[in-house]
């Protein structure tokens, strides 16, 4: 039951002392996503070892250059490497438009079929659900149509106590008690009481990623409570005109989105190419909101319940 | 008077092992180009420490994404860097429409000119020319429109032997001298011989890039003698068949190329991800042209007289 974030790259949009632009790998349930493709994205996931084919589903925030230039690299890498799954792409219009324009001017027909799932701006939409896990958008505020994303599993069984369980209890029972239920006769009498045999569920756990944005009121309810929030800190303070021009965030702004939103603990990045030390960008958030670290390229956080 | 190559990129259409994907920048006589810009590129520039405001010409071979997929995130970083200049991109028909979509996505207004330079199929042009050096094109033979391109300095001036020159020579003459001409009076008599005077000039230098490509005659005459020729290997004779397939060379491919052309050095690159040890793919290309070496990341090449 692993929920497993990786960092490959938090730099804002000039890329500065070796970081890499905007990408993470996620890992939910032995689903694999990746969020964000700045350019560099695929030497990143080959450096820290990350099979690339078993991503099959990427989630692009926005259409500046440091959040999806890496993608058309990727992509013509699985397609060199044959890769055959279908590849889901969400994204807002133009990005599609983008890759089929590249495609055309390489001549290149992909092994592979890409699903373009368009956004709608300024919506809360679930674009993604199967048994375990749900994905839907968090409508950003930047300069041009953005979204974050959240990430949330889905309630999960009932853990079955297997020092209670006699030995011969029924498969379809077992199914039963995992649910949630308890098991009955025809008659509706009580045979197995679920929490007889059953210890209660993992938590479900929760990730919002952020990035770009300014601050708004509109998405704090939506995040409220998550295990994990990244959240952009382009800037600090002292630079505040300068993010309300660029719409973006400072670290104590991320801080106080998170402290609001009363998030177990923030991640930040997005850092701007002014800031060489980032210790000063991270006590600026930790001020406001203790439980926060920086996104680092390689780190890996495990959340867990 | 420098004529200095620097690697930032070797790879194969695949990346592996850390290596970039194809991007070479050369400085000539003050001159900055960027020759081909895979992915990374911008992060390459920025490990060498090289200037990106100082590359006024950018040479794509072809709408390969290794060989063009990094141009859009340099782009963006000289516009966030507040470049003015003009900057010249020499490509097949295409990369403007790509370009042009993206930013359009982005709502990127550049803050400097792109002038583009649309390169014709199957056709020697030239491409470049100042009072120092000429640029023309090389028709190679890949999958799909692409062109190497030939620098070439021109010639340079005879060069004043100071221990010879009159103190109170003037300074037209000096000009005559140096464009290789006897000094005259009125009546066409010599005052100054300018053998007399100076030395010879330095030999004008030139430097072939020819990538990608399958062998093919048609080039071998318009590269002869060049100093330096940068030839594609992308694979070893082994794999002869699939070099034919992709329509690119093996090494043994790329150093009979070297020997027939007479060139002076050759340097291999764009290695497949099937060679993580590239001594045998040099080897290979060393016994039949012995003056090669490997094109390695961060490496200079200076071209001297």
């Amino acid at each position: 039951m692993s929920f497993q974030l990786t960092i490959l790259g938090a730099s804002g949009a000039l890329p500065a002392y070796g970081r890499f632009p905007s990408s993470q790998y996620l890992v939910i349930q032995n689903r694999h996503l990746l969020i964000d493709c700045g350019e560099g994205c695929q030497l990143q996931l080959a450096r820290y070892n990350i099979n690339i084919h078993k991503i099959d589903h990427i989630f692009i925030s926005h259409l500046h250059g440091d959040h999806y230039l890496g993608l058309p690299g990727l992509l013509f890498s699985m397609h060199l490497q044959r890769r055959k799954d279908d590849l889901h792409i969400y994204s807002f219009r133009g990005l599609d438009e983008i890759l089929l324009l590249q495609f055309k001017h390489s001549k290149s027909v992909l092994n592979f079929k890409i699903v373009f799932h368009t956004l709608t701006e300024n919506k809360v939409e679930k674009v993604f659900e199967d048994s375990a896990l749900t994905v839907e958008t968090i409508p950003l505020d930047h300069k041009v149509m953005t979204s974050g994303f959240l990430f949330r599993e889905k309630p999960k069984p009932y853990r079955i106590d297997k020092t209670r369980l006699p030995k011969d209890m029924l498969l379809q029972h077992i199914v039963q008690l995992k649910a949630g239920q308890d098991v009955r006769d025809e008659h509706g009498a009580i045979l197995f009481r679920r929490d007889d045999f059953t210890l209660p569920p993992r938590p479900s756990l929760s990730y919002a990623y952020c990035s770009d944005t300014q601050p708004n009121d509109r998405f704090i309810e939506q995040i409220q409570s998550v295990d994990l929030l990244y959240h952009e800190a382009t800037f600090m303070e002292e630079e505040v005109s300068k993010a309300r021009d660029t719409k973006h965030s400072t670290a104590a702004e991320a801080a106080s989105v998170a402290l609001r939103a009363q998030v177990k603990k923030l991640l930040i990045g997005h850092f701007s190419a002014r800031y060489k030390d980032l210790a000063p960008v991270l006590e600026e958030a930790a001020r406001i909101f203790p439980a926060v670290s920086l996104a680092i390229e390689g780190d890996t956080i495990e959340l867990s319940d």
